[in-house]
């Protein structure tokens, strides 16, 4: 549901909505300051601020409290574990407790308030946040950490304790991680490790474990945020932040539910256009997962094709696995822009060449044949019999010897060539430990990212363990699957954010003059009749048919004088469902007296079936084009989105169409249909003429506008068929479905 | 291609073909002696025996020709290898060579005819094979190896070479693995590892490492068969003797092409029929692997739709990268049939819990809701805020303690679970070593199948690589998805053998009285006229509408009178195709004028296009039905194959078709239905009836028919559209192509 406005719109139901979908006014905002004013035309933001984490990650001082050192509380470990890392971050700690007077040998105060010093952080373990929030308001704490359980993951009651605590938080001027979160922020992080780290964002601490543990195989973590129930700081705010922060080489994500879904999407919009790729596990991609996830974070999930959607609207690369999302986000933070889009595969065995080569080939990824000339050169090195034409076979013994990295340095130095990758399948240390010290060395030595699959079980050899994890240049993988996804998305997110113009510069911002006359159409809470419905399209420059709405059969005759034979009649009435089953549409009709038989039929069976019409319809036939389904429905995460498909039985059958969350472009519209599996259809099949494409996309964007004009008060619309005409002839609405608030 | 076999089928021909395509004759078989009369009416083996292979694996007495002792000569370290392993299995061996007196102190003989026994095995390590193979004949050895490279995979000349080194083998008497292997058969198997094994087999020794380095892992492997070039021995005998073997619990193969499609169809039948599951890789998903792997290993990798769908009608479970071959090659030899189909996941965080059960229920496990009675029963140790309906969300902290023995014990206990799945996402010792312990313990006692995701990437922990990895009752695995692949082949495998009837068991073994009628009709090389091609139809029991074959526009008139108006009218002849696109199909005539005009402009576009009649049909119209095709196309590797698809745009633009191999029965083809995404459209959408599927079903399997009595002379048929009219009203062929060989 989008907010609770109902009826027309307002401007200042849109003014409100602001308040609830973006930012908490607060101190710490850096960047442009947010603006009431930076609203698309439905009343959401258009831009986001980025949350001032700085003091957060890395505090001068900290309070704890409900700090404790006696034996066996749960709050005990905790405390040794906060003193552990602000010693190593070079915090100041003050345990706060009502009664004790140190806790670890530290000087402890009973509250908030005698604290020595204005503090960045703190962490509360109490049972009940709240009555806390306000003390730490007014020492002008800048962060707090909440613990406690019990909130919006328990249910109504909890999700009411949460509102509350948001809404003090929101009076406060700090700024809160949690309730029901944990530690994670304040972890152990390795300080030896180099390069471009991951930034790692998880709604439950388990699931980030595996991606903390990265760093044993020598990848760089800078930080974790464990969001909790996010109360205040959600995921976004921590996307926008990393997207900021040069250490940060890629964003991981282990999401199951988001709070608001355009402050998630201008967060992916702020990261692409800083061109910082997003890695992401989205739990709901069945009914099962996101009822499981909603009951454990107590957040929306949306539905699942809308989040892919809009995922891959704003680059947002999803992944299923959790290793999935470690190698993805560990060869996108390490990994250097690739300088050409050609994968070779080199491996000592002809079968592990070409089943790397099958897979990486279906996934679309591109293995280039290589020149007979580069080819030559590889044959001063491999076996005559070998096939060094990608994949490059070498046979095993030349990489035995000098021979191995040259054949490394001659493939790694052709121009079409942005990626190599080793399948080492099985170690046979005389061959694949040279290998991998060349390609370690040669790795060093180049811009192109040089790939390897240990493919052992094992795990525990050698040149695996120190040589290949010592190395931070060479990209190195279990499994040909995890190493294929990551490449796919290596590819894709620099071709992505290279092309990337952000939606949200082009959004409209004020009503278009459309908007005054569909508002006076609107009928709250009613599904319109198809004459308004069709009234409401023209209003949006929507080609309908010739068509008269009549009330006698005299009056139907003179229309279909008017509109031209053939005419095809439709009961017309508000709350009409399922027409064609009911029998209230006639098509074909060429005569005064089929017109005149019509009309008594339909206003018979209306009667009979007790539907009130506001009249007859006799449309002009539009018979010869590509039917399309065109329409708008409510998402709960992301408010209004449009949907194309194929008409017919392709889209009732096969659920044949795409969706995308509104402001989109062009282009966007056009890919949508590139989507669509039965677009083949839209090109002309069996020799009929291609469909025009250019209408269709300029319904789709007109469509966009009235979702974004009229979200508030239109619930659904639904054009179908939207016939398609040949190129040139434009799209005509045969059909439509408005449904109001 | 079939064979060469054109023209009309004799049975002749037929009986060739079981020469070609069935094993080799020679002694060493066992089972049910081959029958050259167990044909089925294709002239295709109903029946393949088992190689007895005993002597190969573990043979008394080995001869290596070529042995060698000289310093850097790389049959030395082959010899070397041999020589340990021949102690290890207690195989007396002798070495052959023309000059040596001994080898590495062994006696040497000159020759194989010098050998002082008659051995059972010879491993050939020279260059050409060819003239050891009728020495070894003559010295009645029964099998042999070839290590020699150079044959089918690099070319024609290459082909040449392996089809005399193939005939040589057929006269011989002994059986071949080989050329261009290696010694992976020969390796160091663990013999302390307990339980059902992995059997292996492979067309690339470096392909087959990982699964020989389960043994590191605990996984015991009993034989590995590296298939080379198959010039006689082939994947196939491989299954068929392994699927004998008491020890075997799963046979892993990694196939780039086949040898045969029917002896590899056969094979998978005898695994089915015991009950023993084959997981395979098989290259060939696209152009680019096929054409790859085959130049490897010069073998055919057919339609990859085809060898997809063959190996589903006998059970073959294929997978995509090795990782996946391993795991689930290793759970399916190991673990029980499946008590229940319910899997529960318990895990110590909702996160966790709710990520697995949304890609197990993605991936269409089956995770039943816990009755309420169990719930509570959980409770007694769970807290009651934590959800236990299935995932079971522990909470932590009970299973670090006597509770973690109590939950796992009453998920196993609960009738409806036949399968427990605790991931452990990320290590915590003083939770997850008491977890593992409790986990391998309760393994122990249950027949029921206990799986761990052990989610660290780091892999080096004590609880993993010592308790887990030393339990052969717990399944361990190192990612989610790899998990949930294991287990859907789990339960798909034990459904599929429960269910196991083997269609050669009830395949035509005769040819039908329709036979000679069909035969008649055949033109060798061309393509018949769409009258032609009915009454084929006809022959086989197929209905298509009423219709006359005319010759003037006065007949078409007298024809359209009995036919009954409205009627269809096309030009009927041979090589005619795209008659719709040329305008020689008019639809809906309704008198004797517009037929006579019909008459008049079908055959002036004729003579126009210069297309030669026999004539004009004019057919009975029939409009209300579902459009299918049903058709019968040739692979290279499987022969005939039988297709069905929904017609019209949808097979045209989504090629939405499904495909089988005969013989397959009733089930099978009702089966192909529930495979078309659009098959709603047969059980009636949009208030349309549902379709006759019976009908439907009794055309599919009369075209089988076709495919297997006319395969050799019938190269493709195509019934387009097959009008599928409302249940109890039968399908009509409306229009047909054949092709003749």
């Amino acid at each position: 549901m989008l907010g609770s406005t109902h009826g027309t719109l307002t401007t200042d139901s849109r003014r409100a909505r602001v308040i609830a979908c973006g930012e908490q006014p607060g101190p710490a905002v850096h960047g442009r300051p947010a603006d009431v004013d930076d609203l698309d035309v439905s009343g959401r933001p258009l831009y986001a601020g980025v949350p001032d984490l700085d003091r957060f990650f890395r505090p001068e001082s900290v309070a704890v409290i409900g700090a404790s050192d006696a034996e066996g509380r749960p709050n005990t470990g905790i405390t040794r574990q906060l003193m552990a890392w602000a010693g190593r971050v070079g915090a100041r700690l003050h345990p706060v407790h009502p009664t004790r007077t140190t806790v670890f040998d530290v000087p402890c105060f009973p509250s908030v308030t005698d604290l020595p010093e204005q503090v960045d952080l703190a962490v509360v373990l109490v049972a009940d946040p709240l009555p806390v929030i306000e003390q730490l308001a007014e020492a002008k704490v800048k962060f707090a950490v909440a613990f406690a359980s019990g909130f919006a993951e328990t249910g109504e009651a909890g999700a009411l304790a949460q509102a509350q605590l948001a809404a003090a938080v929101g009076r406060s001027g700090l700024r809160l991680l949690g309730p029901n979160t944990n530690l994670n922020a304040f972890e152990n992080f390795r300080e030896d490790l180099e390069g471009p780290a991951i930034a790692l964002i998880t709604q439950s601490g388990h699931q980030g474990r595996p991606v903390f543990a990265l760093q044993e195989l020598g990848i760089r973590l800078s930080h974790w945020a464990p969001t909790g129930n996010e109360a205040d700081l959600e995921t976004a705010d921590f996307i926008s932040y990393f997207a900021e922060r040069p250490e940060v080489g890629a964003i991981a994500c282990y999401v199951e539910g988001l709070k608001d879904g355009r402050s998630f999407l201008l967060a992916a919009d702020r990261a692409a256009r800083r061109k910082v790729p997003v890695v992401a596990v989205k739990v709901g991609r069945t009914e099962t997962g996101a009822r499981t996830a909603a009951s454990h974070t107590g957040k929306l999930t949306g539905a699942d094709t809308v989040v892919d959607a809009a995922m891959r609207q704003y680059g947002v690369i999803r992944v299923d696995g959790l290793d999935e999302l470690q190698d993805t986000a560990a060869l996108l933070a390490r990994a250097k822009p690739p300088v050409a889009e050609g994968v070779v595969v080199c491996s000592i065995s002809g079968g592990t060449g070409a089943h790397f080569a099958d897979l990486a080939s279906e996934a679309g990824l591109h293995l280039p044949q290589l020149s007979t000339g580069k080819q030559s050169e590889l044959h001063e090195w491999i076996p005559p019999y070998l096939s060094v034409a990608n994949p490059v076979d070498n046979g095993g013994h030349p990489v035995g010897d000098w021979r191995g990295r040259k054949i490394i340095d001659a493939i790694l130095d052709d121009p079409e060539v942005g990626v190599l990758v080793c399948p080492i399948t099985g170690p046979f240390p005389p061959l694949s430990d040279k290998l991998v010290e060349d390609l370690v060395a040669a790795a060093e030595q180049t811009d192109k990212l040089v790939c390897v699959v240990w493919g052992s079980p094992v795990g525990t050899e050698p040149a695996y363990r120190e040589r290949l994890l010592g190395s931070s240049r060479v990209a190195t993988f279990r499994t040909v699957g995890n190493c294929i996804t990551a490449l796919h998305a290596y590819f894709s997110h620099h071709r992505f954010v290279r092309a990337y113009h952000s939606p949200f510069d082009e959004a409209p911002r004020t009503v278009s003059p459309s908007f005054r006359k569909a508002e006076a159409l609107m009928r709250p809470g009613q599904q319109l009749s198809e004459h308004a419905a069709k009234q409401l399209l023209r209003a949006y420059g929507i080609r309908v048919p010739r068509e008269q709405l009549v009330t006698s059969a005299a009056a139907a005759v003179r229309a279909a004088g008017l509109v031209g034979y053939p005419v095809v009649m439709k009961a017309s009435g508000a709350q009409i469902a399922h027409k064609t089953e009911l029998g209230l549409v006639k098509v074909g009709l060429t005569s005064a007296s089929q017109v005149r038989d019509a009309y008594r039929e339909l206003t018979d069976i209306a009667r009979y079936e007790d539907v009130t019409l506001d009249g007859v319809l006799v449309c002009q036939m539009v018979e010869r084009g590509v039917e399309m389904v065109v329409g708008v429905t409510q998402d709960e995460l992301f408010g209004p989105t449009v949907t194309v498909g194929l008409g017919g039985v392709l889209v009732e059958v096969l659920r044949d169409a795409a969706v995308r969350v509104p402001p989109f472009g062009e282009e966007a519209a056009r890919d949508m249909l590139g989507e669509l599996r039965g677009r083949p259809l839209l090109d002309g099949v069996r020799g009929r003429p291609p469909a025009d494409l250019d209408a269709l996309v300029e319904v789709i964007l007109r469509v966009q506008r009235m979702a974004l004009e009229l979200g508030d008060v239109l619930s659904e619309l639904d054009i179908n068929p939207l016939m398609v005409l040949p190129r040139g002839q434009g799209a005509v609405a045969l059909d439509a479905l408005a449904v109001c608030r």
